[in-house]
């Protein structure tokens, strides 16, 4: 086991590394940027080194000052957390270059799942459906025509270089296909300069399933089963569960076998997590893999009894898993709510500053990961999660009646946060009934919230 | 399921209780003496009643005002909790004679089980044993070495009058007994004013093992395994943990079953607890039972995944047992450290007063159940427990790991607290390897605090 860590991230990831560190009997440098300087959990480190400015491109995004960082203290391995440099392969590369173990995947792993094309390949080889579309721009309307008929209506029609919802535009039937491209193209063409244009299978309001996946350096790779997250607003997850709650048993199997096939087929080690899109009719299609720890990993870490971050550091160090597939069983059901320091009411707009007041929840099954004290500054400069209230149930209604409980327990004063939106969630019937979607939350719980970036899908 | 249920308690338990009420939708009354009008956890319950003044007679004992609050709060059960008179069969009784549902079991089996000699009888019919002895004070000489050769020696005699080890004497053979004897009756007499003892086999550094129960209204009786509470100072347990660690299996499944026979036996109905000794060689004594929740209970929830409290509540409502005895798996080890306002530098002196600062450990596995907040004033009525911390792990190891880590996040500045204790505790090899038993903590640990009360078993 290591020596020596450093962690290369702030915030409640670090502190959550520190704590696996600890219990693992393993020293801990944390490091901090200006902004962060006056942050209690530093004091949780065996030793806490500033790296610079507020800008994350000072401090936390500047590779040479973490590496100086790592040499300085003398670690010997070094934990990205998630954000930051946690997918970027060239941190990975240079950390291991500098004779420091990367606690994450291997460079190339993450650098083929990081590319589009890559990812498909990788997702083929491993007979892992994606959804189904053009393989870039399609030419005409023609080709247009007879790639949409391959896959079925409806379908969706993105601008090829584009993002954010632009140039985006669904289409139900072949009569409307014309009109639909047309306009894509217009909208494509204003937006990116570039009026081309691909299509894809849409699927109408699909959930986001995504699957645990542990690695080890010996060839072992096993699912820690999945993760329902299909509350998201504009793309950010709200609230995320597990297991997920409408999937079949035998799907699920599926899914976590297919999450398995694809991390041997990349070589990936480590911890990281295949995200799927599942449709109505429980069809599921690989979307990405996200070659880190991710902010949801504590309702895995609920329902399986497996610490993820403890197994992020062994793997790291060389151990093999202490598991095999079979000892991997799920007890119950979990919920996180994202606290971020952000008005709901006023578009969700950041709302950094003093914490006055904090009261956290407890009691049997209730999980708090936060940084924050009372007393604590949220500072403008970084993300605004202040904490993770993490709930487990005997059961998902037992789990949301926990979560309720916690929610009214939990007392943030001195800056907006997102817990009156989490209250109206879980006393949301069809949240309750699971019969939710990625569309739902700017579709249902809050559509005025929705802006003009809402997307179909 | 009842509308409204009226905690008759204060503190952590109350705060315990009131959680478990939300958690089921349950209306929830909370009753406070004049000393905790400005306890925050008053602000969670749906209504807070004044019982009366400070003292416990006046207020939290005072069965007429309790009995009152229950009519004016109009609620349909009542939750005693544990300590106070949540073993008193009288208010067992009065409760049901008033039509409020008694959260415990019937008055009947408390009053038999509160009865040594019963409680004996009882366990005889359930073929369970007890600590072999006499039956009563012994005549003379010869029919004590006569009934210590039966028992076999080593034997403690016992003062019949007595307690607090005060005319207790071990004897190792039947060479020094009746200088045992004669020591053992010249103490009695100047303690108590009256010579007879009485004879016990004496177990020899036992261990403290107890199996929480859960019996219905149906007639489904169920034990939810073992907790070891062998680290006890002057009887008051210090830490406790479940599973115990150093039972073989095949002795935990025989406790368990005598558990559920004793039980049956006597017609118990709610959760109980039943508490044996356990020598070296793993047999096993029953001592008694405690007919109520208790303070540890928590090990057991975190092992188990059930919600004692909740199935209290659920079996007092006349709902049957959910799950069967092979439902009931337990999962990883917990421990929990009774946290208190005394100063252990001190001979545990009570250090009540305003609590100024406070920082909860968080992260996976750590569960906080207090009633104090920053702020906090911890009054010098009642008893000095200020919180519990309890901790989950993969394996005991790993859980003390994280209660290391945790009870070094733990802060609570304005009061003393056994907190230091605890953290010598957590690093103690003896106590790392399962090596105690309840004359640990007095022998080993911290000699100097055992004081005259120090008794041999």
């Amino acid at each position: 086991m290591f020596q020596r860590i450093l962690v290369a991230n702030r915030g409640e990831i670090a502190l959550r590394v520190i704590r696996a560190c600890k219990e693992l009997g393993v020293e801990v440098v944390a490091v901090y940027s200006q902004a962060d300087r006056d942050a209690p959990y530093l004091e949780l480190a065996d030793r806490a080194i500033c790296i610079g400015k507020a800008p994350s491109v000072d401090s936390y995004l500047n590779i040479p000052r973490l590496i100086a960082a790592a040499e300085v203290a003398d670690v010997q391995a070094i934990h990205p957390g998630y954000g930051f440099l946690s997918e970027n392969p060239q941190f990975a590369e240079i950390c291991r270059s500098c004779n420091f173990e990367f606690i994450g995947p291997p460079h190339e792993a993450i650098r083929k799942m990081g590319l589009k094309t890559e990812a498909k390949a990788i997702a083929a080889e491993a007979k892992v459906a994606c959804v189904p579309g053009s393989d870039g721009a399609v030419a005409d309307d023609a080709e247009a025509l007879r790639l949409a008929r391959a896959i079925g209506f409806p379908v969706l029609i993105k601008a090829a270089a584009g993002g954010g919802g632009k140039g985006m535009r669904v289409c139900r039937d072949e009569s409307s296909l014309a009109g639909a491209l047309q306009m894509a193209r217009n909208e494509a063409s204003a937006a990116f300069k570039n009026p081309s244009v691909y299509l894809e299978k849409f699927i109408d309001r699909p959930r986001h399933v995504e699957i645990q996946i542990l690695a080890d350096a010996h060839g072992n790779v096993v699912h820690c089963w999945d993760r329902d997250c299909s509350l998201q607003r504009r793309h950010q997850k709200l609230v995320e569960e597990a297991t997920a709650s409408t999937l079949p048993d035998s799907v699920r199997a599926k899914i976590g076998e297919a999450a398995v096939r694809l991390a041997k087929t990349v070589g990936y080690v480590n911890a990281g997590t295949c995200e799927f899109l599942v449709d109505p009719d429980d069809n599921f299609y690989f979307i990405e893999v996200n070659a880190r720890i991710q902010v949801e990993h504590p309702v895995t870490e609920m329902v399986t009894g497996i610490d993820l971050v403890q197994q992020q550091i062994r793997i790291a160090a060389g151990e093999p898993l202490p598991f095999r597939q079979q000892d991997i069983v799920t007890r119950g059901h979990a919920f996180e709510c994202r606290i971020n320091s952000e008005d709901p009411d006023n578009d969700f707009r950041p709302s950094p500053g003093r914490i006055t007041a904090l009261k956290i929840p407890g009691g049997p099954g209730v999980r708090w990961d936060s940084h924050a004290q009372a007393g604590y500054t949220v500072p403008p400069n970084y993300d605004s999660l202040v904490g993770k209230l993490i709930v487990h149930g005997a059961t998902r209604d037992a789990a949301a009646a926990r979560m309720r409980r916690a929610l009214d327990e939990l007392v943030i004063e001195g800056v907006k946060t997102t817990i009156p939106l989490h209250q109206r969630v879980f006393r949301n019937p069809d949240f309750l009934a699971g019969r939710v979607d990625t569309t739902w939350v700017e579709r249902v719980l809050m559509p005025s919230s929705a802006g003009r970036q809402a997307q179909p899908a």
